[in-house]
């Protein structure tokens, strides 16, 4: 036994509350070196004379990489409390008592030596809105959806479409825009936009604030704002803004005023000033977004700012009614401004989703007080590298996607931010090489996957775009234009994973096989008694992947325009690129 | 190179804060598996093109046990932020880079690959007060200190000392007799004293609280405490009360009211009861400590309860001035509630020193939102092992103090409250099987060890007793029973805790050796350029320690009265039981 490999802690992924009367324990250990594991359990206080009362409960394996299995179990303890330890056993048969206090031959008579739940708070459990679930969400940048009211068009506005984008350019995309094509994207099945920044600023991309209270004029005005907002609430569409609060924008009043006053400016602590005169440049001696001089960092840890930013928090959802609020740069924020700003905006709206841009590990932030979700980075990676541009076969995909699946509590993870790509990235289809076939797979994969997909503008009909400002480009809106095939695609699994719970956020996922042969993937999602079984062909040619799970069952095949073959030993004969949905009947 | 075993993750004890310019990284490793490991590191931002800019760092091991290495690094980012992984190699050459995504033959390309220190915030850097570090606690349990005035004497009250404690007798103990006898503490040297409960309750413990807002008559009024804190402050003392806030007595107003209207009681949420009507009993219907029906759960997720609860916690800093909160079953109270007792406690007085009871892993409690400190049991039950009854030999205690200093971060554990009994406990005495011996090296490791040491009441002056009722026995105030040659030894350790700065909670902790032949232990505290070496003989006969450190180098020996001979390789030879402090001339 390797006991070196096998690691728990009573916190965050390993230890947590599922809902409120189930816990989730996890132990890890290295790969295939454990038989068994059983959690040893009692409650804390239930003792028979000095002899402390405990039962087993058999674990079970939620994954495995090549270098480790994950071990887990879901217990509701009747008193809302446990004290616990971990009985493992070794292929070789040795035994293992795995305690907070190391490792046993037999179980610990010190109840002191087990691990502690100490008590199940409700108020404690991770609670993101239940809604996000089952949302599919459409992002927009507002200056290339579409251009609804050409009057008020910034100056040098390029004709729609006519050119390439760049990142100075302009097309006079605005809200009007958005209001004139909602019902495009209600034929598509979405209930969810999230609007990158609109507050004034000095970009197209808004990125760079200069009035955190003002809509920017390009996009039109708060009162365009109230009825594109009650437009989508009509449509059951909801609305999430982009907060930029780690950095403001070089014309940010405040900022001016610095520039202007230095020292004597009352506005000199909001900031991280190195020392005065400030000197923008290409270091300056001012903390910044990265090293960009027209991004300064604002002070969230001053009160003013925090006190400024949380009033900002608050008046967009209080006065606009805005459903969720995504967070740029996250991770760079201090923890103490999420705490608080969590606070504030659930007083107001208590089911608002606070959604971080953060694209590394964010447990940090998924603890329950701050964050709902992250947008899930780890994510794309794994599916666009995978079914994407195939440069990792799917053993290694599942090695990824198994540790994306253990990093956060189940709970956190099923109202994650999926996406395949955004502003940030180049469009799936040029990271897809323009294959249309890979494009559908990773689309299927979004859509079926646990929590909360977003598709980027135009993807759905097929437009490409390299990174930044390629991706950028003006909405297609000549349907000649469109891959109308693809949005039929996109269309269909979304309304799929409206009507069949197992398919979306409200399923349980389960990776079945990595099948090395084809390069195939079989996964399971799971609703109540409902299961469905997906396998992918991830290869240009037929191939058969053998699913031990589909021999001699009934299933429904739910996508009816794919040349599936099943045979009773569960061979799966799918054509190059080709998928299927098994509904077990 | 066993990779299974190589952990880190960014957050808690692996990544923090060490000062508001400093992170601590830590990876854990198993034992002599690698032979170095650097920290490849750089700013998040910082290209050459699209070669991300990095840097090598050597770690250090900061710790080994049987079965792990803890290698650590300290850095202070330039401009605040960090991406890193780990260049790992193992014993035999091989190298392997160790990052968010895995290993890695080669340091990745991707910067997303890498871990993240987003950005260095003061504001989320653990601030514990200050003062803590410096603090020498002593533990009263005010029934049994000196009974001042015996107008007060609750019915039935015994004669001070002549009788066995028993969980249900009256001594008389009360405030005038503690402020009677602050010259002894002052006398002793101690600066800080926690008092378990002295609110109204049903027991001589107090810990049925019956109503927070008063003072148990027994105790004497409030005018008497504001006179017993005055008198303390007068004397460099600090004040630290106990605060029952997981459950109330029987007899708390509240709860009465619940037992005698049942489902219309308007405080029937105050309580987790399961069904009316309420029957106390040996398994109570309703939510309890332990299974305690006198001691019923309080809610403390209700809006009202956590309002009356922590109106109490601010009450007795604002009108009485105390300086620190003791949080009784701390572990059982949910994060909501401490989070906001935090937040609320520090307004009044920032300073306060928040001490939750936890005796397990308590890292959910000290990430800086929550706690200032716990109760150290795991660091009691290691030192009352080794050096109170002998359970385990010098290699476990190394193993087990390894494990303890890297529970948590290094800046949370300079504030630990570290003990070596309590009220909970048998006595050291007793625990030592009468060794005076013995419990004079416990005390010598108590009181040079980091973090905030307390003493238990009577232990200074040789009393013994076992566990409640039988360490709760009379404060012995006759000089002719109390072993003064302790007292005095107690009283030095801690003139010179005051005197060295590098004896107490200012000098870095380092273990040196766990010398097996000899049982001995050795380690080392440092503060600023000035460095002491600790020799420790827990054996009963005279042993010979090697300690390299020592060789060649002028000491002086801070304990003179100690037969200590070194020679000039090094050999320490101590007496039975002996031990010595050689400062680094």
């Amino acid at each position: 036994m390797i006991k070196e490999a096998i690691y728990h802690k009573p916190i965050n992924q390993y230890l947590y509350n599922y809902d409120n009367e189930t816990v989730h324990i996890l132990l890890q250990a290295k790969a295939d070196d454990l038989k068994s594991v059983s959690l040893v359990h009692g409650d804390p206080y239930d003792f028979t004379g000095k002899d402390w009362n405990y039962q087993l409960k058999p674990m079970q394996k939620s994954g495995s990489t090549d270098m480790l299995d994950y071990w887990k179990v879901e217990i509701k303890p009747e008193h809302r409390r446990l004290r616990y330890a971990f009985r493992c056993e070794s292929i070789n048969g040795e035994v293992s008592y795995f305690t907070e206090r190391g490792h046993y031959d037999e179980p610990p008579k010190l109840i002191g030596y087990y691990f502690c739940l100490p008590y199940l708070h409700a108020v404690d459990t991770f609670d993101a809105p239940e809604w996000v679930k089952d949302t599919v969400w459409y992002q927009i940048f507002p200056e290339r959806f579409a251009n609804g009211d050409p009057s008020l068009n910034p100056e040098g506005t390029l004709a729609w479409g006519k050119h390439e984008p760049t990142p100075t350019n302009y097309f006079g995309g605005d809200f009007q825009g958005i209001i004139d094509h909602l019902d495009y994207l209600v034929d598509l099945g979405i209930n969810g936009i999230y609007f990158t920044p609109i507050f004034t600023a000095g970009s197209n991309h808004k990125y760079d604030t200069i009035d955190y209270f003002e809509i920017d004029p390009q996009f039109g005005d708060k009162d365009k704002l109230k009825e594109l907002v009650a437009a989508c609430h009509e449509r059951g569409i909801r609305v999430m803004l982009d907060a930029v609060f780690n950095h403001s924008g070089f014309y940010f009043e405040p900022f001016q005023d610095v520039l202007a006053n230095g020292e004597k400016s009352k506005y000199k602590d909001w900031f991280h000033i190195h020392d005065f005169p400030v000197k923008p440049g290409e270091r300056p001696n001012y903390d910044a977004f990265g090293f960009v001089a027209n991004m300064p960092k604002l002070n969230t840890a001053h009160p003013e700012v925090k006190d400024y930013l949380l009033k900002v928090a608050r008046y967009w959802v209080e006065e606009f009614d805005i459903d969720g609020w995504r967070l740029d740069v996250a991770n760079e924020v201090d923890h103490a401004f999420w705490r608080a700003f969590r606070e504030e905006v659930r007083k107001i709206k208590p089911d608002v989703y606070i959604l971080g841009e953060i694209w590394h590990d964010s447990m940090r932030w998924l603890q329950g007080d701050q964050f709902d979700a992250v947008m899930n980075y780890p994510f794309t990676d794994s599916v666009i590298d995978y079914l994407g541009n195939q440069k990792i076969n799917v053993k290694e995909f599942k090695n990824r996607l198994t540790e994306i699946l253990h990093m956060y509590p189940e709970n956190v993870q099923m109202y994650l931010f999926n996406l395949l790509d955004s502003h940030d990235t180049a469009r799936i289809l040029t990271l897809a090489n323009q294959s249309k076939d890979r494009v559908r797979l990773m689309y299927l994969f979004l859509l079926t996957f646990i929590g909360s997909p977003c598709i980027y503008y135009g993807d759905e009909i097929g437009m490409d775009g390299g990174e930044d400002p390629g991706c950028r480009a003006c909405m297609e809106w000549d349907q000649a234009k469109q891959d109308l095939e693809l949005h039929q695609f996109v269309q269909n699994l979304i309304q799929l994973r409206k009507d069949v719970p197992a398919f979306g956020g409200n399923g349980r996922f389960q990776i079945l096989h990595a099948d090395e042969k084809s390069n195939g993937f079989v996964y399971r999602k799971q609703h109540l008694d409902k299961e469905l079984i997906f396998v992918i062909n991830n290869n240009e040619t037929e191939q058969i992947i053998s699913v031990p799970e589909l021999a001699n069952v009934q299933v429904k095949q739910l996508f009816a325009d794919q040349s599936t073959a099943l045979n009773e030993q569960g061979q799966v004969t799918l054509s190059r690129y080709g998928f299927q949905c098994f509904q077990i009947i």
